[in-house]
Parts: structure tokens; C-alpha cells; sequence
């Protein structure tokens, strides 16, 4: 943990700097996998799966007797647990259907816009070190909703070949059919560009490693569109003096446990509140199953001491973390002034665990200062919204002229045209 | 003009594809126009200005002095028609706000969204060979309507080191202050990486050539947004026997006397209207001012027939055009088929030339298919969403079990504690 006192502004910007993540590195190995999915297909994914993953089988489509089986092997509790969660997820991205809503510009002018499904998407849910069931809820809740059509999951197997119960419990739950198990830049690539097994998809979401990261840079270039760019997860909190120490230790331990390379920051204005939540970080650490993980990012951490929390504001708006925890008093005040975050948790009882797991919001977010122009996954980002205009005799005699005036004026005499034709149609002889 | 008649289904995957442009090609060039704006900054723009566009101005910033010249050079027939359509362009894209809505997905557990602005956007307006003030109106408006603190706007400049007056008065009109005359990638790279002069931006906007669509597509991987990828525009018509092949060779003439690389398809159930439709092509085009670029885009425009109305549909979804005009009895019916497409024109009075400028719907739209997965510009572009969540004593003690019992099984005990933690802290002694 670094502490840092009173930083001037000049070193802000020095502060909210990640770690660059240098994808050139991984650029070529990733190129060449893709140069041999399109050649090979099946055989490639295979190929890579049993080179990167351990598992080399053949056929890799999760049949219908797997399913059953991990159902039969996820106890009561979890059953439970994931059935509250997909219904606050579902609750939440429900409330976000946007009505159609027509607009009359001009007398005749008709305007609106239509979200409509995107046909096929492609979920890719990280295996390795932990079996993220929680993505896999996130991403394929919200394109239930948005009603797509194709719903393709990939997930890397475990070393048994399989994937792990809970996913494929969420999985049956949510009747997705279309189940993978393929890792790593072999599963975006498949779906980007389809294989005898894999169906193509329009737009691929999900978090995944460095290679599934430069994988879907690399789609994207070529026309499959992405959730967001990922990268490491972030929390950033917000604390007054009065703030409990061991919640804010342990929201951050709970970041710091993703990986080594998670961001973890405390700003206040409370001298003491930084001694204190150190001392509990050590306290709260040493037990914890993955305590070499966090303390590796924990080393990174910072609690940072600032003049008032008008600067704690500014300084976490310059960051734009993908979580920001807020523990002062009057915390509605200071969340009015926050314009730059991915998910927000507003007081002593909003851990971010809540909101990674069964609040309802959803936890795939812009990380490493995307959230400065990036938004999280939401129901809109399983649709595209068309715009749709009628206009009537009366709206072409209208804004026809207008339309015509600007045309001409960008040189552009065609267009012109195709409007004085129409109006030169309505026009009675005589008149 | 291609006519193709009743093409059987596997030619229809050839048949949606666009010619593929090849950015490598302009991506060493483009590289290293990169490589020197981070190096030089404005020195380097104005190199790269002088090297392609003609002008070597040294000083690129558009003073009031110009601004209030060119205000007194756009006739009051052209400062009307921007009135107007600015008029219509603000009142759809006012009506494109969402409110804030709070969800309680479980006792004491609130959800919401709330869109804030981005707080710097950079519109790159072409120049070319057209002024195109309209780019202007479409993306300065809804960035206004956002409440982005900071617009900054970069077109390239005409021969004679100036802008457009008719672009300098739509700028005043919108109180944009921060303009510059420089075109091309530099501009991209100036915005993306600020230099002295040009204050660098979140999100980058507007169409361009293939140099700016290469500059564009790396900023991205370095971490700027864009609005979406770019491509030459296109057309797509459905009609049916009774619809007027003189509008329709209109807008398809239109959309032609954009490049010579547009894209301009009509598909039909009646054999009969492609003639009328191929004759009056050659009747309108002749005296066309951009003849020449038309015709050279006519060469590659296909006239389709295919055997119904439902194929039409499935075509043009399959095509998903940027826009599309549907010129059929009963085009509403039609209309809600329509999964694929950028902007839809409705009826014989909808040309595509009234969303080009007045109508109020936006005109920056996916092209290239991208139509399957992206939205075109609107009021959300330049938002971000962010998510917040509070949660009471009672809220935690609701869903804390959940999450804890998730996380212990997404292997993550850290996320378990901290829910933990605050459940503990509430239980009174005794109980």
C-alpha cells in the first residue's frame, strides 16, 4: 500500500494513470490463431483449446446430458442464490425498455426510433481461476430481455474437459442452447467468423484475459462488434472521517482478490481513517484463501489523502473508475457530482460485491478510465436502435424547400432534386 | 446498372457484400502521421495540412473576425433552411432524453441509470468536395442537447486557407468556439492526443476519407472512443408495382452523386418497374452538375427482382443498409419487419435527402452492414450511463446471503467477507 499525503494537482495525472497494457506483445500469437480459424475452423479451435487450455477434446458442443448432470450437482443454496440474483437482474434491466416515442419535427414530419434485437451475440465467459457463473447471468439476462435470437456461449473447460456446474445451471435456466466449451482467442475468433460448429455472431460481449482482449481488438477492425475494451478491475472509495475502516478494508480486499494487476484506491480527507483502514487491511488479509493475489495488488494500492472532498470528487472524476464505493455523510450530495464512473455504490451498505453479484445492476463496466466516455452493459447493448421518418404531402411542401436550399449549398444538386420531384408532383395544373 | 433477376438464396450472401477496403494499405502512412503529431504537435499539423490539403497556414485556429465574416456571407435563403432544420434536428433529439428511473429490485436494494455528458467530444467535420455544414447541425446539436462542456471541431481547409462560410455560421449558430482548419488523420491524432492549440478530446465523431477511418480505428485501440466505423453510404429501395419510378431513380441518383463508391440497390417484386426505374436514371442523370461521380457509383448500383415483398425484407435485412426507403401500398406492415438498417424513409414523400438535413432524425449511420449491430448517432452518443445502487441495513441483510453464498462459489471468499462484514455489524448482541 503507498500513501500518499496532500499530492498536488500536477501529480494527478501521473495518480490516475493505469498500468499500459501492451496488447502488441500478444498481437502476433493472436493473428496467427486467427489466420488458422478461418483456414482450419473446428480444427483450430481444438487445436488451441488443447495447446493454451489442457483439454483437447474432439467435440466441444456441451450436450444435453452435461447440462442435466451439473444441474443435479449445484446444491439447494446456490440454486437458490442464483435464482434471487437473475430475478433483481432481470427486475432491473426490464425497467429499461425504452417506449417508442413518435415526434412530429414540422405539420407532416414524423420522427421516431425503434430498439430492435441484435439477431446473434456471442458471450464469452472467462474459466481460469474462477468459474464466473455471474458473468454469464449478466450477459445472457439482458440479451434474453432484448429478445436475440442466437445466443452463443463459449467458456474455456476445466482440465476435465468440462465446464464448471454453476455455468451450466445459469446456462439452463436462461434455456440457452448454443454452449461451447472454448477459451481464450480461438472462442472470439469462432464466433466472429463462424465454424462448422459455431455459429457466426454480430457482436461478441464479455471480459476475458489478454489474448481474448487483443482477439476482440481485432474482430472489431474487421466488423464484429464489442461490448467494450476490457482490462484490469478497478475500485476507487470515497470516505469521510466517519466512515467504518473495516467495510472500506474490506471492499478493498475484495478488489484486490480479482488478480495481481487490480486497481485499488482509497481517497479522504481523514488522516486517521487511512491508518485505519491500512491496519485492518492487515488484519482482514491474512485469512483470506487468495491472500497472495491480493496482496500483489495491494502493493499498487493507494489511500491518498486529499484537502476536502470537493477534491476527493475531482480526483475520482479524473480517474473514472469502474466502481467508486461512497461512505460519507449526505452521500447523495456528493454522488450528484460524479460524472465520470461505471457503477456507483452509495453508502455504508452497498458493498460492490452486491452489485457484481445480485443487486440487479450489472457488473460488466468500463475499466482503466473508459468510463470517461464508455458506459456498462445494459439492455441497450443488446440492441441497435433504427430511426424510422414518414412524411406527408404536407411535410414534403414543408420542409422540402429547406431541404433543397441545403443540398445546393453542399453541391449536392441530386438531392435537390429527388424533393423538388415530389413537389413538383402534389403541384395541380393551374396553380 | 446491374440488373439481377430472382437470384437464388445462395447468391444472396454475394450479393449483400460491400467491396472490401483495405486500411492497411494507408496504415504505414497513417502510423506515422501519428507517430508525429505525439512527437510535434501543432508544428506537425500543420506540416501534414500543407503536405495534403494545400493549405500551410500557421496559425489554423478559426478567429471570431472569421467566424462573423462568414456569418455576413451565407444568404438569408441558406441561413432560413438552417434555422429550420436546426429547429427539427434539436426537437428529436430533445425528445431522445431519459429520465432517471429508481428500481427496487428487493426490500432496501435501489437501481438506477443516470446518462451524464461526455465531458469532451471532438467533431470532424469533411470538407472535400463538399462543405458539409449539415455533419455540423447532426453532431453539434445533440452534443448541446447532452451538455458536453467541451466541443471541439476540426474541418479541413479550402484552398484558400479558409472554411465554409455556410460551416462557420452553423458553428456560430451553435456557439461553438473551438474550431480548427485542419483536416485529415492529423486532425484525428491533434483531438485524440491534444497539442498546444487543440485540446484533446474523449470521443471522436464524423464521417472521412480512408485516412481518417485508419486514424479513427487506432485511436480507438489507444483508448479514444468513436462514433462507429465508417464506410461509403448506401441506399437500399423496396418497392412494389405501384410505387413512382421517378422518385425512385431520384433517390437512388442522390445517393449515387455521393462517391463514386456508394452504394445504390432497388429491389422489387415487379419486373416492370425495373425498366421504368433503368430509363429514368438515364433520363434524370444526364444534367446532373455531379454527373460524372454518379455515374461512375451507377455502374456498380444493382436493380433486383425478386419473387415477393417477404423477399424483399429478407434481403434488405440480410443487406442491412444505412438507409433505406420503402415505396410500397402499406409500408407500415413492412416497416416492422425491418430488423437491419441504419434509418428507415417511409412512403413516396420520405426521400432520403430530408434526413440527409431537416426531417430532425440523425444522419450519421452505420454503413456496411454495421447496420446488424450499431445504432446511428443520437442523443445517447454522447452520453454515458452510469450505474448507481443504494442499499439499506434492510437491503444487505436481504441479499447478502446471495451474494456471499455466489461469491464463495465463484472461489472469491474476499467479496463474501464484505458482504459479511456489514450483516455482522447489524446483528444486536444477544441475537
Amino acid at each position: 500500500m503507498e500513501i500518499i499525503t496532500l499530492p498536488g494537482a500536477a501529480n494527478w495525472e501521473t495518480l490516475v494513470k493505469r498500468p499500459r497494457i501492451d496488447h502488441s506483445l500478444v498481437n502476433d500469437t493472436v493473428t496467427g490463431i486467427l489466420e488458422d480459424v478461418k483456414t482450419r475452423g473446428d480444427e483450430a479451435v481444438v487445436h488451441y483449446n488443447h495447446l493454451y487450455g489442457g483439454s483437447g477434446h474432439k467435440n466441444f458442443t456441451v450436450s444435453l446430458a452435461e447440462i442435466e448432470q451439473a444441474v443435479s450437482r449445484v446444491d439447494d443454496q446456490l440454486k437458490y442464490a442464483i435464482h434471487t440474483a437473475k430475478q433483481n437482474i432481470e427486475d432491473f434491466h426490464r425497467s429499461q425498455k425504452r417506449p417508442v416515442k413518435k415526434i412530429q419535427t414540422t405539420d407532416g414530419v414524423l420522427c421516431w426510433r425503434k430498439q430492435v434485437p441484435i439477431d446473434r451475440v456471442g458471450l464469452y465467459i472467462p474459466g481460469g481461476s474462477a468459474p464466473l457463473f455471474s458473468t454469464l447471468l449478466m450477459l445472457a439476462i439482458p440479451a434474453r430481455i432484448a429478445g436475440c435470437k442466437n445466443i452463443v456461449v463459449c467458456s474455456p473447460p476445466r482440465k476435465n474437459g468440462l465446464l464448471d456446474p454453476a455455468i451450466l445451471y445459469s446456462a439452463s435456466l436462461l434455456d440457452l442452447k448454443k454452449i461451447f466449451k472454448v477459451g481464450g482467442a480461438q472462442a472470439i475468433f469462432a464466433m466472429s467468423r463462424g465454424t462448422s460448429s459455431i455459429p457466426a455472431v454480430d457482436k461478441i460481449f464479455g471480459p476475458g484475459n489478454q489474448y481474448v482482449t487483443a482477439a476482440k481488438q481485432l474482430i472489431q477492425l474487421e466488423g464484429t462488434a464489442i461490448d467494450m475494451p476490457a482490462g484490469p478491475s478497478e475500485v476507487l472509495i470515497i470516505a469521510d472521517g466517519k466512515a467504518n475502516a473495516a467495510f472500506i478494508a474490506a471492499d478493498l480486499i475484495a478488489q484486490a482478490e480479482h488478480g495481481p494487476d487490480s486497481q485499488v484506491i482509497l481517497v479522504t480527507e481523514n488522516a486517521p481513517l487511512i491508518k485505519k483502514v491500512s491496519s485492518e487491511i492487515r488484519r482482514q488479509i491474512r485469512d483470506l484463501p487468495r491472500a497472495s493475489i491480493a496482496e500483489k495488488s495491494m502493493q499498487n494500492s493507494k489511500l491518498i489523502l486529499l484537502k476536502n472532498l470537493d477534491e476527493a470528487v475531482a480526483f475520482s472524476n479524473l480517474y473514472a473508475p469502474e466502481h467508486l464505493i461512497i461512505m460519507v455523510e449526505n452521500p447523495h450530495k456528493l454522488a450528484s457530482t460524479i460524472n465520470n464512473a461505471g457503477s456507483v455504490f452509495i453508502g455504508p451498505f452497498s458493498p460492490e460485491a452486491a452489485g457484481d453479484y445480485a443487486s440487479g445492476t450489472n457488473h460488466t463496466l468500463p475499466t482503466g478510465g473508459y468510463a470517461r466516455s464508455y458506459s456498462g452493459v445494459s439492455l441497450d447493448s443488446f440492441y441497435k436502435t433504427i430511426t424510422f421518418q414518414e412524411i406527408s404531402e404536407e411535410g414534403i411542401r414543408q420542409i422540402g424547400p429547406v431541404v433543397a436550399t441545403m443540398a445546393e449549398a453542399e453541391q449536392l444538386s441530386g438531392h435537390a432534386r429527388s424533393v423538388r420531384i415530389r413537389i413538383a408532383s402534389l403541384k395541380k395544373p393551374g396553380i
